[in-house]
């Protein structure tokens, strides 16, 4: 199947959430997801960019049984090594389960390491939940390496009222 | 013992670069460490900074065997969650190990989650490695969740060749 890979625009957004959505169900992690289409636009397409984005479409004779072209897209932005220096996080890939085979994903992840090499990164880094076999099988076939399972390395996370806490801690200080 | 907390400035970053040699040391990692104080100084005191940084001081009278007053340091960056908007990811947190036991890392966290609250931080993650059980339990004790157990979150990484060989794909295309 053909299928083209370019940077999103703010119009692409609606799509985006979208896929947002559908990669949080394939997750089982949907109840997490607060974001809009609105705040991807904000947070996205601004003056200083929280993230980037690409996105994979297909011709409109191949186009979804809902009906879309918009098919995947890859969603990742900087992070900083204080060993190696600037380096990328891919905060998310997804394909449409009805368009993978066809090389979709690896359009999406091969296109993501050209930018990070051309703005001098010396990581890309992601997350994978453990019983996604088929995504870590799949980078693992890249070459990737499972940091946790090499170093043990593990994600630790605040948020709501632990995040709160601690921030208030300061204050007794 | 008495110490303070501030925001880094250029002038910190020979101390600092000092500070992520002791950490890596102490992770057991240091061959991995090719950062220099003058990158430390570009990619951190320019017009984008990739990270921010504060550290922590004791008065001169408290001063290290070495003869150091910067004993401490939180390097950290923003990053996106497509699940809750912006976030932040507390890259390191160290402080020298004869200065442990005065709260001074408890200060440096909590001064970090209240900059994370104070740019509408949904969430402030960091990693850290499970022989490390000081710091999971310092982290846990806090009101931490840690991924990894809770859900199965994996860290993966591309650099070096495998990161090659994933940008040169796009020419096949």
């Amino acid at each position: 199947m053909k299928f083209s890979i370019r940077a999103a625009t703010k119009a692409d957004c609606k799509e985006i959430s979208r896929l947002v959505m559908e990669l949080a169900v394939h997750d089982k992690m949907s109840a997490q997801v607060k974001i809009t289409c609105d705040e991807l636009e904000r947070d996205g397409f601004c003056q200083s960019p929280l993230f980037e984005c690409i996105v994979a479409e297909v011709p409109e004779e191949n186009k979804s049984k809902e009906g879309f072209t918009t098919v995947g897209y890859a969603l990742y932005f900087y992070i900083y090594s204080t060993w190696k220096g600037r380096s990328m996080y891919l905060e998310d890939l997804y394909v449409m389960p009805e368009f993978r085979g066809f090389g979709i994903g690896k359009g999406l992840l091969s296109t993501v390491a050209k930018v990070a090499k051309e703005k001098q990164c010396a990581r890309l880094q992601l997350s994978v939940l453990d019983w996604n076999t088929p995504s870590r099988d799949f980078y693992a076939a890249k070459g990737a390496q499972d940091l946790t399972v090499k170093e043990g390395w593990h994600l630790i996370r605040f948020d709501g009222q632990s995040l709160d806490n601690l921030a208030n801690e300061t204050q007794k200080n």
